[in-house]
């Protein structure tokens, strides 16, 4: 599976490629309440199904987005929560959501 | 071809959707400077192509971002700009801009 790597563009393109996944910023946003387990999070955003999920956070991750904690419990449980970069998108968010319902 | 329209979600998903094709701000962004043709917008916009260019600007047509007008001249000409729903994206690209530097 071909994980969405950014190689170095110019600034704009590199963040637009990162940040223009149909959910990318629906995850980091629902993720800036606090960590979540992978089903926590498929049902915490609406209409993403299981594949689309695991193929955003794995391109999130890539990106240093997102980081991720496996817990070897039986069975083992995942937990994904924001890096720093990924707190960062937090004005990103926020002027979109004031676009959205301008 | 299928138009990417929007149906009414929650607004951060419906201005997403609207947001997230990878050329889509990037394109706004070089309109804002002003009318272009689709050829000078082929050249400004790095990295894309003709088809993609044609397949985003009628999305950005169909959402209210982008309004064309074609001349009829021979050949005929057809122009790109910015309708005030595109101009109000300025500050989503200008924080955008912020945080690819950061």
């Amino acid at each position: 599976m071909e994980v969405k790597k950014i190689e170095n563009k110019c600034p704009f393109t590199e963040a637009m490629e990162l940040l223009s996944g149909k959910w990318t910023l629906s995850i980091v946003n629902t993720l800036m309440t606090g960590t979540m387990r992978f089903n926590e999070l498929e049902r915490a955003v609406t209409g993403i199904n299981t594949r689309m999920l695991a193929r955003e956070l794995k391109a999130l991750e890539a990106n240093g987005v997102v980081y991720r904690t496996a817990y070897a419990t039986v069975p083992p449980t995942v937990e994904y929560a924001l890096t720093e970069k990924g707190r960062s998108l937090g004005p990103v968010i926020q002027v979109i959501q004031g676009w959205a319902v301008t």
